[in-house]
């Protein structure tokens, strides 16, 4: 396995339940949380066990259970990272002035910069399949972006800003769909700025809803 | 090997084995790959044991293995079969003529139509991880076929038909991320025909990153 982060690796054995560590130096909930969502990227949320995540952690599955209740709990907030961010985004965007074109504007650079600043979170939320209650409220609350999307949209082809030739909904599909890949293929510390990367994907975005 | 090929559904349960049915109608290799894939995408394919496909398709395990050798063999299938057909419409434009503007709306347009024509296929390769030799190799393939936009991309970008304030590699990503979107909106039994919606996707595709 390549090198997991952080504190004492593989001081106790994974599942072998070691004693519980208050005070003593090691993981803490955000670090904890940030390798296991690795470890589901990587593997998969429904192929890794409690015991892969200590295996990584190089904790035992008691340590993990000091900071979070079960393994559906780090997705779940994971997730409410990843979404209350968008979610954030949209907010500020709604409540904003402007013309819809300069909210529309506002809003794939809002996402984007949210997506930037989790990446991980939201790579989890991209590969959900429902498989659970979790999982299904994760994905209406997705919708639900979408849809607030396709209402800037929807206003600016009244605007006469956006283009009119495909509905609202299915506009913010496409811009979303694009917005999104970067989880694919951009990386903070590669050789392109988020600043740099939120102008370029805003302009290519921005371009192709154009009226 | 008890438990022989074909029987119709349920007609034997799962993993038992029922008696010989050579000759009596059944899966065909085509229905039973496509059951399969639709497992996968549902429950994750790390996440699929062979029992589990057996229990969908109402067969036993033996009479799985009368078509196909395994598990991987049906997700190395499925993805050749997404990836066979991309490739294809890349052959295609760049054998054909035209501007560098041309043929980089045939490669959109190619492109939409292959996803349009193995939606479960390409819905599956979009979601590897790489946790075997077989994804790695699909992998590979997928990459591939973004070079090949991006090199059809950056002759226009020397043609002047393409922006080039963007990487021809990131245009590529971006349009592939906005084209691969479809499979997670667009079904072919719904309200758009594969030709409206082929049509309106590379239209904003080719708005967004004209030059």
């Amino acid at each position: 396995m390549p090198g997991e982060p952080g504190g004492g690796p593989r001081a106790a054995s994974a599942g072998s339940g070691g004693p519980a560590r208050r005070g003593r130096p090691g993981y803490d909930r955000q670090t904890l949380m940030a390798v296991c969502v690795d470890v589901f990227i990587r593997h998969g949320y429904d192929a890794t066990s409690m015991g892969m995540l200590a295996k990584h952690l190089g904790i035992s599955k008691s340590a993990i259970y000091h900071h979070v209740d079960s393994k559906e709990a780090i997705l779940e907030q994971a997730l409410d990272d990843a979404l209350g961010a968008l979610e954030a985004a949209f907010d500020a965007v709604e409540a904003g002035g402007g013309s819809a074109g300069e909210r529309v504007e506002a809003a794939v650079r809002g996402t984007l910069q949210a997506l930037a600043d989790h990446m991980p979170q939201v790579t989890l939320l991209l590969r959900l399949r429902g498989n659970s209650d979790v999982e299904l409220r994760a994905m209406e609350r997705r919708r639900t972006i979408t849809r607030r999307l396709g209402a800037l949209l929807e206003a600016g082809q009244a605007e006469g800003t956006v283009r009119d030739d495909v509905t609202p909904r299915n506009l913010a599909r496409l811009t979303l769909g694009m917005i999104n890949s970067i989880v694919d293929w951009f990386r903070p510390d590669g050789p392109h700025t988020v600043q740099d990367m939120v102008h370029s994907v805003t302009g290519v975005v921005l371009r192709g809803v154009r009226g």
